[in-house]
């Protein structure tokens, strides 16, 4: 479920009207824009958008990047666009990064729907004038490159059919790749990137009930850190891939928790999985937050965070 | 050009209605539903399968499939089928088949455009359960996977950019694997199944204008037949991907040349290529087999094909 509050009934005029306002003379009402922005769904953002444009033949987003700065800039841009828009932009800052941020591309590749991944490669190609996976092949090398092609590439069947005999034939297939430690990555990344989600989840099931433990917990996963070379990256990335397969608000709830825990607090990953989750299930992912936590994601954002960023993590959380 | 001739008024419930007199009593008047099925376009053809399922709740398909036999049923079938959904069963009978014609996954893969590859993803999974990129991951190995999966998988920008520095740069990564042979075929495939294509045939002008010849017609391909092995399958799809990228009518002309050559003749190609074709470029295709032929397509059905089964190559060829 998500988190967001949004009015019924709104005028997108208005709102367009309210937040030039709050633009216009010395410093900018951050308090009005987000009280706004941070109570409106997908589609009342999009109607305000092209109110704005309309009335003040501007871009909103444009206006919203000269007035404000920093995490709330950044929040509230990628909060304004299209879903599929923002992780297009999400995708294509974490390409460009010195470092790649696998885990941005693994989310939208492997947590999305077929269609909404689909959407996301349109826009993308929209934006930026090449296709994403074009951009994913070319920022990476060697076996990480091919399980972001594959999973990227994919446009995964959804139907909830399940062939029992080929999700045992498939956990043993991933069971002695892991258990070989050969790395014969093939394989894997062919069952990982082309079989429907439950039919992947019926392999991961196989294997658990086969080997008496979970998938993300094999062996191979714990030596990671002690290879400590690119198969040490391959290794993570997919078992990033597993659990965002596997129970993505999990997996989104150990995100956050990693998030807070980091010095100075992990500022990117915080508001990316707060945006684009606060319309879907941040609910559950706070739940699962508090179970593991001894405080609560909206204790902690309030402790740790100031000022109107905080203020904006909030609204969407739902609690302001 | 299409060489379809079509109506601009017709009506789908008389056009049904026909059909289905035409089907009724002893023996079926074949020549009755060519000359109707035979001029209609593919909207018009599914407004006479909607209305044929309205009239007599039944699918005009099945009807056909019990009507017809042998080359005249797999032709007119998989005519009326809407054009994604007749490449995925097309896409389907290869992958089924005892030996994969990987031309026909190639054809849809590179000839067709990005939504329309998607359009015959979408009706893949509609009808097999499965995704298109899953069954051909499945049935295949080694390099042709590779390969087949790379493209298969592509979901391409269409815009005209192209970018001069990766076109030579690409023209020499693609040059050096073919000369090396080495077989290294993890570039060669990133290249061919990521890139748009207009970006491919400035790659493969710069690969002409730099080693003063075609891609195609490079010495790595001449070795072809010699090597006699899975990797002369593998440079004999990659020469086919090629080939539907930088030119797909001369392409398909050669399809249609080499399936009247055959012996008894290649009855799959042929009426693939016609029947896929008619409604788009077969003009043009035409106008190629005659130039490298001694005679014209039609002549060349008139003469080596018969009965009702050549009156409908004939119909869709625009020339009975």
């Amino acid at each position: 479920m998500a988190t967001l509050i949004a009015p019924k009934y709104f005028s997108s005029v208005e709102d367009a009207e309210n937040i030039k306002k709050a633009c216009l003379g010395l410093g900018t009402d951050e308090k009005t824009i987000i009280s706004i922005l941070g109570h409106r769904n997908a589609t009342q953002r999009k109607l305000i958008r092209l109110a704005y444009e309309e009335i003040y033949n501007e871009d909103l987003i444009h206006q919203l990047n000269s007035e404000l700065s920093g995490d709330l800039e950044r929040a509230i841009c990628h909060w304004t666009l299209d879903p599929a828009d923002r992780d297009a932009v999400l995708a294509n800052n974490a390409l460009k990064a010195s470092t790649l941020d696998y885990r941005i591309i693994i989310e939208i590749a492997c947590v999305r729907s077929a269609e909404d991944l689909l959407a996301v490669k349109r826009a993308y190609r929209f934006r930026f004038k090449h296709s994403l996976e074009e951009d994913v092949a070319s920022c990476t090398t060697g076996d990480i490159r091919k399980l972001l092609m594959g999973i990227v590439s994919a446009y995964r069947y959804e139907g909830n059919e399940i062939n029992e005999t080929i999700a045992e034939l498939e956990a043993n297939i991933v069971h002695n790749e892991i258990k070989g430690k050969a790395f014969k990555t093939e394989e894997i990344i062919r069952v990982l990137s082309t079989r429907s989600k439950p039919q992947l989840n019926a392999t991961f099931n196989r294997y658990r009930d086969i080997h008496a433990t979970s998938i993300t917990k094999a062996s191979i996963f714990e030596f990671q850190g002690l290879i400590g070379d690119s198969t040490d990256e391959y290794l993570a990335a997919l078992r990033i891939v597993i659990r965002c397969i596997r129970d993505p608000k999990k997996y989104y709830a150990k995100v956050l928790r990693n998030a807070m825990k980091t010095v100075g607090i992990d500022g990117d990953a915080l508001s990316r999985v707060i945006v684009t989750r606060a319309e879907k299930d941040l609910k559950e992912i706070m739940e699962l937050y508090l179970k593991r936590n001894n405080a609560s994601l909206e204790e902690d954002v309030s402790r740790d965070i100031g000022g109107d960023y905080k203020a904006f993590l909030l609204a969407l959380l739902g609690s302001d």
